[in-house]
């Protein structure tokens, strides 16, 4: 994640979004994210007043800067990068999917606060072009370089693009994603299939508690029969290895010892009814 | 990135939404993210009815699935992961962040396509909850783990929460995420399943099939009165997350299956004694 001296250096910059809802909730994964710059630049003003004076406006709306022009909105900015859905033009930019332009997103935030240049003259910033055509090639060249969201390509759609709420908190997610998550997905995964169940998360049982559990099993299915009805099924090791496949996270193990205890109890006890 | 065979397993269950341009928003990523199975679980039919006819609504939402209950929209599922806000309520799951848990989510789809398992008895679901209170403990307790996009903290607001569109395309986008870590998880392709180590690629049992060994499991706690002695053990919620977290491969399912009934009729054999 990133510190809130680089939160407070990142901005979103809105050009001409058309539709109030899309910047209400552009402002909303800002505020989820905890980033407070927006900056809208917008020759109409309809939609961005609409969205300021939506009921649950947030703080980011509020406090957002209305620019006239692109220039003006990453005027402060050391490193400009725009967004774009791949194929909407010829593009005359280095062109980065999302997972490997926000790592440099990051290291200029990095080097800004390191190299103790002042906030409003050491910002990066994110820009967002309209619903329907995208950023316009003028808007374009203030970028430094361009970011977009890998998605699926369709043979009937030339290029499909995200809906603008969805885009921004799809690219602030990434720009703050756990770096310790990446590196722990950088792992090359071992000759063994991981398993996808919890299980793998929690602590596991001892082999001792294992094996408590494996012989009150084994009394259980005496009790009950099992072992007499299905003797195949009821070999010692056959069912240590059957339990040994169950994996019992450390803290359902007294429940399911409770379980067995329970059932022995009223097997012994209806027996001598 | 996920091939188009993974992409087909992958299901987003939403549940009680609201809002039918939530409902269209997550239809729409799942559509830029190559996605094609939506489920809708809703009581009240109108928010989804109300998406489905909107203008633009796409393929997605015309073959959307719409479930009487989340059992019933996850009864094909090997791995069902819950979405939560963080500090929503006390969690009974294992709790991930997103970047952690996409792994085990692709892993997951590998695995059940190594092991041939076929597509209607091998998917993995993603639920989202209602847009004001997330899901339920009852419909949290279908889930094997859950995972939540790791936000801001305000100290004013204890739990910021996601709009449903902008989660479900972060979501989607991390579990697609292409990037060395993906591709190294990539699945060989089928003719080179590795050798080494066939017995790592097991199968799963499906919701439905554990959903099964929940009730029987249910019947033998209340035969053997552990129910009455261990009330604060024996919510069904409690029993179903019991079982949900016992990960049991399929080829054992029967034998589990076999022993919870063999101890119904020996405790119920008895009792007519």
């Amino acid at each position: 994640m990133l510190t809130s001296e680089e939160l407070d250096r990142v901005c979103v910059v809105l050009v001409r979004a058309r539709n109030p809802n899309n910047i209400g909730a552009a402002a909303r994964a800002m505020h989820d994210f905890g980033l407070r710059h927006l900056r809208v630049v917008n020759d109409y003003a309809v939609p961005f007043e609409s969205a300021r004076s939506a009921i649950d406006a947030s703080e980011v709306l509020a406090n957002a800067l209305v620019c006239a022009s692109v220039a003006e909105a990453v005027a402060d900015c050391t490193l400009v990068v725009g967004t774009t859905a791949v194929g909407e033009r010829d593009l005359q930019h280095a062109l980065l999917p999302l997972p490997e332009a926000a790592p440099r997103l990051r290291a200029e935030l990095h080097r800004a606060i390191a190299s103790d240049q002042p906030a409003n003259a050491g910002r990066v910033a994110l820009l967002f072009g309209s619903e329907k055509t995208g950023l316009s090639n003028e808007e374009l060249s203030h970028c430094n370089f361009l970011l977009t969201v890998p998605m699926q390509q369709y043979e009937d759609l030339r290029h499909p693009s995200m809906n603008l709420g969805q885009a921004v908190a799809v690219c602030l997610y990434e720009l703050l994603r756990d770096s310790s998550a990446s590196s722990l997905d950088a792992t090359p995964p071992s000759n063994t299939i991981p398993t996808a169940t919890p299980n793998s998360i929690d602590s596991r049982i001892t082999a001792a508690e294992q094996e408590r559990l494996t012989a009150l099993l084994g009394e259980v299915l005496e009790a009950t029969e099992y072992t007499r009805r299905h003797p195949a099924n009821s070999d010692p090791a056959q069912i240590r290895r059957l339990v040994r496949r169950m994996t019992v996270d450390a803290s359902d193990a007294p429940i399911w010892m409770g379980i067995l205890r329970q059932t022995l109890w009223k097997l012994r006890s209806s027996r001598t009814d």
